[in-house]
């Protein structure tokens, strides 16, 4: 039950209904103690700024994320982008700090790895294939390359957007091998499908999991369906997977974080609830 | 359960931790079945401007009230203010209009009146006695010149916010017999506190119901206690009183009328927490 003290969240994203957070935060702000609500506002891009010189003077507010079709946007917005941003070209966290300014991060590719990590798989060293350089999966990448993957391989049908990914990741990241190529190679340690083919159960696989080698691992960013048809092939292969869910489950804890909310983060994946699959929350 | 489709309802003040409209309205939307949530804005006077016009542009906002201590300054923001706000000095609903402009109105005072004539007392022909013309007082004194009270007798210690009170209800409703006195004259047909007098249980009567004639209406602001020591008194007197929870009750249809949702307004009524009976909501 909310009251005059309640904290406020938001998430500013176009069109808003598809913005699945505040069904995640409930559960999760009651579970951590935290009298507040996580809401979504319906933005329209030509807005983003005057609404955020508005709701740096709100003295309630809890913090803000930040989604489709702001992500790249909010980048020429802030006063401070995190090097993670800047490498990602995109960013989905926003604290207003004492003096007003901006700081801006991003957690979606972070999320990801610590999926990854904690289905059994570190990144550090390996090599990986990741299908998809949109705004998620371009995060992905830059989260892979500063968790120390030492090779990856892009996959992308639209050239721009794959060169200005590759040429990011160069230059923050030079020590990584950086490649393109349409499928997985079949020596590569991990295989990430980071686009949206699999949320229809007509969709063909995004790549084919039967082309991998033995001890591939698996991954995915869809959250609805909760197991894609590239897990489930991939699964009776005998890979090991990480399902999109994953990558929800570890952000939560990072966006409290970024907003300064002590929390125990096992807490936190407790509480979120099971039933909230969806992708782009 | 919020989701991104939800309609963003804030009552802008501060400090916001006072407003209590955050638990009366939650049943209320559910009740009328609109997926919707209404929080309080902890927002500075040099920030009001700056606020509204963030809200302005975010499209799931579902509307705005203005608490202290911006109900004064709002008027000076609006683009069109109603007649009742003006003759009130104050408004507490805000409506961004399609062009973007600002509609302002007050729906203090009607609710108030409205209380009374559902506990029985017609204004329209009668006289009345107000201690008090803050910013509820001012709505309440303007509400019951617009209901048609043919006298009004102000109590109010500050000679200029009197006076200031008496000059605007002259100006919009010039048939009115507008005087002032720090007690209610016995003749009066209804006396009305309108101060904090009574908030706290040791606070002295805001006037006597002793000295008022048989028959005479008596009526409170204020909604914690419920029961204040002025009505208890004026009921063991045998007189008719209206409580100050009776104003919020047919406040909340005033808004949800303001800002276009069409419902109930005993549903409304019905569905309103009884415990939620604080001044101020």
């Amino acid at each position: 039950m909310y009251d005059g003290s309640t904290r406020l969240f938001f998430t500013l994203g176009q069109p808003a209904s598809i913005i699945r957070i505040p069904r995640v935060m409930a559960p999760v702000f009651s579970a951590i103690g935290l009298n507040a609500v996580w809401l979504a506002m319906d933005v329209a891009p030509a807005d983003l700024g005057r609404v955020l010189d508005g709701l740096r003077r709100v003295g309630n507010l809890g913090g803000l994320t930040i989604t489709m079709p702001h992500k790249q946007a909010v980048l020429g917005l802030a006063d401070r982008v995190s090097d993670l941003a800047r490498a990602s070209g995109a960013a989905n966290l926003l604290r207003f700090e004492a003096d007003g300014s901006i700081t801006v991060d991003v957690a979606d590719g972070i999320g990801f790895v610590r999926g990854l990590e904690a289905r059994g798989f570190a990144p550090k060293g390996r090599s990986a294939f990741l299908l998809g350089t949109g705004g998620v999966g371009s995060a992905i990448a830059a989260a892979l390359c500063a968790a120390g993957v030492t090779r990856l391989v892009v996959g992308e049908h639209d050239d721009a957007r794959a060169e200005a990914c590759l040429a990011r990741l160069a230059s923050f990241y030079p020590g990584v091998t950086l490649e393109r190529a349409d499928r997985p190679p079949s020596d590569i340690d991990v295989a990430i499908n980071a686009t949206p083919c699999g949320l229809k159960q007509t969709d063909p696989l995004p790549f084919d999991p039967a082309a991998l080698l033995p001890g591939t691992f698996v991954a995915e960013v869809i959250m609805s369906p909760p197991v894609t048809r590239l897990l489930a092939s991939a699964r009776e292969l005998g890979f090991s997977t990480s399902v999109g869910r994953d990558m929800l489950d570890h952000q939560i804890s990072l966006y409290l974080d970024f907003f300064g909310y002590a929390h125990d983060p096992a807490a936190v994946i407790a509480a979120l609830p099971r039933e909230a699959t969806e992708r782009g929350a």
